[in-house]
């Protein structure tokens, strides 16, 4: 549903006041005086992002801040402050919350963030977890989804799929990496893959009025997606483009400054993918030629 | 559980990077470049703030953008945009998005905010609402909970109790009010009635290191309350001090410049309902003197 309602939305908000840039990026855009703020919010509910059983209450607050913090990376906004909203179920309320808070916490520390604020409550339903972040613009602005033309290659960070067999609840937002990234100059937009390569990129086609040819044989597969193609019977190469939550970043280079594109940065490896393309869609070469690429599926060659 | 965990997490929090101003009062304050955004987040849980089959989903979306609202008046800070997450259940999950969303649109075209975003998520509990919502300063700063000084004369805004039986899901956030009342310069402290008048004002004169000595029979008292009290067996001013969510404010008023106070702005009476004193605590006067007034409860005379 999430994606029609974001076009209503949208639609439905028009007349309202405008902000530098609202609903329909990875962040808002608030400039009250000039300076810009970069805003996220995301929400995780148990038995949807968590099983709260199986992982415990540490995991989802750390899982939240670095969605949030995933956000901002792919804005390359520097965090600023977060605030902290818990609907907790009755039975061990207070040792949830703390649990959920400390995570939060040690994240904070290690991003040097500080948390602005939040909201508790104890209610009749199961464990929701909300978080709002708040960053800071670089000096010449930040990466919107917009800025992609055609030419621009397709660049990914680090490897994709298999995400629900752990990294999903434990990753590294790839703030250190876009702060470095940001400096060069090279990237004219950027996303993070939340709902999967297929989904995400189609995304930053569409707000960048263009297409993408994706090079199949370049996407780098984690070995998650590997150990999960056992079981499932899918290839892993449908895992890495559609499993989601990979929290990598997909980035449209410059394709006049690929010479100054590093292999890596602090240890991630970006791998150039494909090309945006001014025919809009996703597109995939095989045997037969260029063939459309569904966004949650996977072209069989 | 909220104050102790409060408290706890303030102190927790105390090493990561500091923001002008952080937990504990109404809204943050972040000034990422000199500028201060006023921030404050909010979550309504079906079945603890509202009963959805009663009110539907109109009054939902209409509460929440009213909460976070009165917590910017709280600070007389002028409100910019509102970010709105929601956890929606299965069952009509559209249809309930698209009647909140109206509400909140609605509602911030009256007070001319932004919508800057937000997330939609669907899931098998019952409905959880998230605003966090984004304000800039005045020209002078903002008004904070810690300002309040002994001789302050305590004021109030509008009546109080009873809120359950309506306004709780449908009331003015005092926006106006306290742009009108901040240009007067007259008000060195503010929160608003969320818990209670009892409650809050616990807490304003604790972030203030003072006490108040309230009027008990200068309260002013709902028509709500008194309807209220017909069926509680309690005192119409039992209820005007705990029943909570008036989402009225209170004030502390410069003694100097009690001369400079309305008796009324737009429409919303002022009324004067005591008095900061040195010594910490609440007090009320009754036939024996001068007793402690607890914060949830009534000094029966």
């Amino acid at each position: 549903m999430e994606h029609g309602f974001i076009a209503w939305a949208k639609q439905r908000a028009m007349r309202l006041p405008k902000i530098k840039l609202g609903i329909g990026d990875d962040c808002a855009l608030i400039a009250p005086d000039g300076a810009d703020a970069v805003v996220t919010t995301d929400s995780l509910c148990e038995g949807t992002h968590f099983i709260l059983e199986e992982c415990g209450p540490y995991a989802v607050g750390r899982k939240l801040l670095a969605v949030n913090l995933s956000d901002l990376a792919s804005m390359a906004a520097e965090p600023v402050a977060v605030f902290l909203s818990l609907c907790l179920p009755r039975t061990n309320a207070e040792s949830i919350a703390a649990e959920i808070y400390e995570a939060v916490c040690d994240g904070c520390q290690k991003y040097s963030v500080a948390i602005g604020g939040g909201d508790t409550n104890v209610w009749d339903g199961p464990l929701v977890v909300h978080m709002t972040a708040i960053g800071r613009a670089r000096e010449n602005g930040c990466w919107l989804r917009s800025g992609a033309k055609p030419g621009d290659r397709l660049v990914v960070t680090g490897k994709l799929g298999g995400s629900l067999l752990g990294k999903h609840l434990d990753f590294e937002p790839r703030l250190e990496l876009a702060r470095e990234l940001y400096q060069l100059g090279i990237v004219n937009a950027a996303t993070d893959i939340s709902d999967g390569l297929g989904v995400d990129l189609l995304n930053l086609t569409v707000a960048s009025r263009c297409g993408a040819e994706v090079d199949l044989d370049a996407i780098p597969i984690s070995d998650a997606a590997i150990e999960r193609s056992q079981g499932s019977g899918a290839a892993p190469l449908e895992h890495a483009l559609g499993d989601g939550e990979d929290f990598e970043l997909l980035l449209a280079v410059d394709s006049n400054r690929l010479g100054d594109l590093p292999s890596e940065v602090a240890g991630i490896p970006l791998t150039q993918i494909g090309t945006f393309v001014s025919r809009t869609g996703l597109w995939a070469r095989n045997k037969r030629g260029l063939v459309q690429l569904p966004a949650r599926g996977y072209v069989h060659s």
